[in-house]
């Protein structure tokens, strides 16, 4: 033992915290000569530079003092009534004081998880699920429950099962889902409000990718939904995908009760988000700009995942399996049984191509590991059509 | 018991937590009558507004799609750089790599309480010590253990006390203490490095206020002396103060292997801090800013702090003590032994003046109710003259 490591003692859970794989991943394939299909980054091509910089403008020229002082806890409250009307014109009639911004829907797993989870306690997830979300949640040290999910999404029908029983959450991205790209259809959305407000069982509804709805009808959210048949939901927004990532603002929406606590863990973790970025958004959102912004984004989107479905159609042998994405980031793959795509991943970086194996985005015992994760948002189109034609062939290879 | 109650479990984390006593005293003060001495407020005079809205205009028109997109958790390099470069100059040679940004010194104490504290875990605090502290550090449900304090700050001694044994951290704010203004004499920082390398007790070094000196010699950090007496430092630094609050960004210094572990507790809580804000900040403070806005910054707070010196030399009781702070925003008062300040606090706001009781600014069972803290930040001098000269008349009657 070295004299530093004598000199400190980490926590339990410190522990057994270990790095994000993906992240891992990521460092490797940063290198510009890999096409990498590995990121979860939206395309800065889509982010609003322009209306940004006249927005941080105004505010610091016409409320600048306010803008660099403490704000309260909660939130800038013209941007969380902005927000609340949103919702409320969507079918959720939502007050402000049932809003709390944050740093990111990060953020707010990681309060929820300091709000709800004891030791052992159970989290329902569907499986597979946001690896982020197992990161932020582990920290609290939950017994994580796999709700299976078949090509429609999570299956209802486990939450009222045995293994469900007690649960202090449910944890669900019913739109376009991080990593499948699936959608949750109406049908099931409805069953499993139902279910979970039988069960006594909060659902967290994360709805990062929602707005990137480039097919099909707008469904409505759990939070809508669940309302009316008595369910708790806890739904999570935020600016990453429609604005900017780089921005860190976030919001939940919940019951009073709820959110009062969570401003109490808030205050404690880093007293508020930033006055200024909160007000640069309002600024930024609350005359219609995203009604003119978000088809543009859309439109990007639509097409770089139509030209990796179409490069996958040519070159993945018919033994692979793959979603299609009405929206969102991400196409997920199933490929035959005896591929593991761990070892696919190495062959793939030496050849220049990188993505994200399934292995990571799964909690339970339940893990495929013949399934990987693709994204198309931030690759050019050319290299699209050219790293999914050289991991078609090493499928077919492997 | 109401549906709503039934539908969801908190942690017990959660049960216990509650809120802030100075955030509740704080909603009663705003009213615009009340002459409040409570806030922690910066004084907004000292916001560089047109420096801030000229950073945040170069950053988005130069590097406005970099400034809105995803960066890494461990923060913008320019900026680790240029504080590494601005502690190395100040005697402790740090790099950029034992350099994590947060957004604001809050967060830094979750974090630090997510790292090294499980239940039970001792916790060396001053007595009294900043209550933020106290309330994100308490989520981790620590054994607080009180070092008591005299009119030169902290007393070293106790940290080598049998009831100091095996701490996990010792947490201090050696210059201009919230709440009671001390700076730790250099003899003290010496000898309180020394006995914590030999107890292999960690310092955490929360430093909102060290830049705010407006008398006596610069005292060399805990870092830098720790790092020579073989201690583990952890320092805190943050912008709120020398730049703006509103910005939410400040910074850990710490041990490459202490970094590694919060940068994946900070990933998994929310990814990283504003990429945007991060880059204004380092484009408003690497030419040298600081060096002209910091002595004006320092005018005001010193011109504020001796105007209520004055009027307390005038108005309060010789029976009263107080301390004279040499940088800063607080002064801390010592009422006669019989006079309760939460009881003096209901009258003052009666007669519309208020400030914070001591009260939560103690962890330990040795809470003295007689004390008090004045901050002379935010209010006119005026104001502060005849609400010095109200508070003094009720001490006299108290």
């Amino acid at each position: 033992m070295d004299t530093l490591s004598q000199s400190f003692t980490f926590s339990q859970r410190a522990q057994k915290l270990s790095g994000s794989a993906i992240r891992e991943i990521l460092k490797v394939t940063a290198r510009p000569e890999i096409i990498s299909f590995a990121g979860g980054l939206p395309t800065p091509v889509g982010f609003p530079v322009e209306e940004m910089q006249s927005a941080f403008n105004k505010v610091l020229s016409e409320q600048g003092r306010v803008a660099l002082q403490y704000t309260t806890t909660e939130g800038y409250l013209p941007l969380r009534q902005w927000l609340a009307d949103q919702m409320s014109a969507e079918g959720a009639s939502v007050h402000a004081d049932e809003i709390l911004l944050v740093n990111g829907s990060q953020q707010a797993l990681d309060m929820l998880g300091k709000l709800f989870i004891d030791e052992g306690s159970k989290v329902l997830v569907e499986s597979p699920t946001y690896l982020g979300a197992l990161q932020a949640l582990s920290v609290y040290d939950p017994a994580f429950v796999a709700i299976p999910t078949d090509d429609q999404g999570m299956i209802p029908e486990y939450v009222s099962a045995p293994e469900a029983m007690g649960a202090r959450l449910l944890y669900a991205l019913p739109n376009f889902q991080n990593p499948t790209g699936l959608r949750l259809p109406l049908e099931r959305r409805q069953d499993l409000v139902e279910r979970c407000a039988a069960a006594h069982i909060p659902i967290v509804e994360d709805d990062p990718y929602g707005e990137l709805r480039y097919a099909g009808e707008r469904l409505p959210s759990l939070l809508s939904l669940g309302r009316k048949a008595g369910a708790t939901v806890i739904r999570l927004g935020t600016f990453s995908k429609v604005l900017a990532p780089g921005l860190r603002l976030g919001y939940i929406v919940a019951p009073a009760k709820i959110i009062d606590k969570l401003v109490q863990i808030k205050q404690a973790t880093d007293l508020h988000t930033s006055t200024l970025t909160q007000m640069a958004v309002y600024e930024a959102v609350h005359n219609g700009f995203l009604d003119k912004h978000l088809p543009k984004v859309r439109d990007i989107y639509q097409k770089q995942c139509a030209i990796m479905l179409d490069a996958m159609d040519t070159h993945f042998p018919n033994t692979a399996k793959w979603t299609r994405p009405e929206g969102g980031m991400f196409i997920w793959v199933t490929l035959p049984k005896h591929v593991n795509a761990s070892a696919l991943l190495q062959k793939a970086i030496e050849n220049l191509v990188a993505f994200v194996p399934g292995e990571p985005f799964y909690a339970g015992d339940d893990v495929q590991h013949n399934t990987l994760r693709l994204s198309f948002a931030t690759v050019p189109e050319e290299k699209i059509r050219e790293g999914i034609a050289i991991l078609g062939k090493l499928i077919k290879e492997a």
